[in-house]
């Protein structure tokens, strides 16, 4: 069931690892597929280096697993609840890679201070607020997902968000797309925090130069990349 | 004797290199075996590239050598004085990994910022006092193992701690545990220095979150990974 | 048509991603034939894993495609606006590599502070002022061109720049030269940010110990490397 | 001739380049034989993916040049200066290694904060004052090693020195040696900047504990290592 679709995220998963944004086990991809609203993420708590493709457990909407030998990923809730409220979605990456951590920890949105930020998102990153009490207590990873939708604003202008005090979240059309967000992320964070070390007090890039590298690389007039 | 003690202790040494954690030789893992209380560790300043399982040193908890034809590592005694102290330790891991030793050299804890922090520590991971003239001069490694069992409150929500102006001990029930310690409280020492320079008056996690974590991962009502 | 020559702007492209310098598709390389003026660059956004060296696109000074299955690099314009206005270059990088593009966001040159720095530039590494709004709206990849050649002054002896909130652009004779300025370049800007964050004071190298690493390596008295 | 002995300085070169601490062509390992007090260096700027151990260099302690095929590294007279005034010196090594190159520009000696710092070097590590006008434009390279020569005190117990401006110098009774002592130098740099980062008034590593472990390893007390 859905092979190809436990294959992209199976390698998806990995290439997480590889590119240096996981440590140990601590990531997840899933995606949905279009035509069953199925979705597909990794086991909760498998080593990467034994992990196959065939250990991706398949969920419905609900979170009910329809196949699979494991447990999926403990932050499933949090995936099924931004695959609810944006059926546009079709892939999500948790990650707690290093520097954009930092942000979430400190509580602070990565601030657009240049090209490399503003050719993948459009404006600051945000930080979620904290999560209250009752909502850690109570369906935690659920509650994850609505203070995320209450933060983002534009779901496709801002394919990420960082989550007060945990980590990362981004999204896509597709795993691959959220994957590249994901480390695209990390990297604006690594030079957010050496730009301010260098200047504390640099301002953001004008919103002319954040327009121009944004909408050269998306929307109806974009002119990056092949056809 | 304990082939495959060795076989695994040497795994996990080798490991802790392949990790980052360890330059040159400094560091070193040992394990204890359940049946008969015999240790086993790294023979002291052997290259990693040419060390074999069967390098590894056999050592009763009085510190004699029952088997090996090498030397045992110079901090033996720091092992041992933890695995009499605390008989549930199936593993001690002793490195001098970059960001963590920094805490360390700089007298400081490492405060619980985030669930990433949170998932493997129940609270801020302590630094030691300084070890006096006296306990520096006489029986300094022994004596480092009982300013660390004079420091750790709860061994096991505190599977690790800094030993000022020197490194980091971390332990288990296995020596696979105690090097995953090891790796994790690396990395959650460069997110709080990296958080510290984001915002330097980032308050700790707050305790329903830091429960929520740490209680999701151990205990008996932890639902994270397989059964 | 310039098998060669596209081979090595391949190469080129490639071993940037190798060194570090690159993440995802975010850098090119290009280089002109002397004898026809013709330029062979990278394709835009074409994934480096699958990209070979027949994908190379070859245009004229103009921008032109001469020959190419893919639209040329998005970036192309600032090549060719630097070709025309300094003849003797060879070979033209493009990077976002993490300091360099942290000097950049900040506004900041990248001061001489030691002969690393000197053995490859003759003086600090200067930072581009902002393109105006209109220099954004029409035009804005040959007015990036238009900056740099405004804001350096010889084009020899200081082989790179630092363009406002965006990144760094490279020179040399060859694209192997602009490479290996390149990877010089994003060496000298982490050394120098670290070096500050040790002394926030720290004078600028002496002039004579700046002409003596800089001129050791280059002109007619140059001592360094074989003939 | 000497054709072991070439071997090994080709090794430790390409073992430089291994750990991370040249970039490029930015270092240099050389070798005394004891016997004929001739000494092997690696040939100027010849990349290291085509050197082969025939190309070192064979040089008198006069710097002429008795059997190769390229002209010697530049920084030839700074290591024969210190192989003429130290006679037990078998290896030297230079590097422009990141965090330790960062103190070297700040003019700062890298504080003994911790045990990692004292296993190797028995107290600060110097740094050389600035070179006169002088000094540069007339043989620089071997004023080079006299200004180093006039900084360390105990060229046993003080195996490395920062050249103000410049980067590092290390040295050993073997090449290699010489490059564990440069591996060493560059780790303990970075672990002093993060500790200076996490307390800026971080206090020296106390006398007693800076003996306890220097003296673990060397002397005739030593107890590290293997007979």
């Amino acid at each position: 069931m859905l092979e190809n679709l436990k294959k992209r995220v199976f390698e998806q998963n990995i290439a997480l690892a590889e590119q240096g944004l996981v440590v140990l086990t601590w990531g997840n991809v899933s995606a949905k597929d279009e035509e069953t609203n199925l979705v597909v993420i990794k086991p909760s708590g498998v080593p990467y280096n034994t992990m196959k493709p065939e250990d991706m457990v398949v969920v419905d909407l609900d979170g009910n697993t329809v196949e699979g030998d494991y447990k999926p990923s403990s932050d499933l809730p949090t995936h099924l609840c931004l695959y609810k409220q944006y059926p546009t979605l079709g892939g999500i990456v948790h990650t707690h890679s290093t520097y954009a951590t930092a942000f979430a920890q400190s509580g602070r949105e990565i601030i657009a201070y240049g090209t490399t930020h503003a050719d993948a998102f459009y404006g600051n990153v945000p930080c979620t607020r904290e999560l209250t009490n009752e909502e850690i207590d109570d369906a935690y990873e659920w509650n994850t997902g609505n203070v995320i939708a209450e933060t983002v604003t534009d779901i496709e202008a801002m394919p990420a968000i960082l989550v007060k005090n945990h980590g990362v979240f981004t999204w896509g059309s597709t795993p691959e797309k959220a994957v590249e967000i994901a480390v695209t992320l990390e990297e604006v964070a690594k030079i957010a925090l050496l730009t301010e070390q260098l200047n504390s007090k640099t301002p953001k890039i004008k919103q002319q130069l954040l327009d121009k590298h944004y909408f050269r690389k998306h929307g109806k007039n974009a002119y990056y990349g092949q056809k």
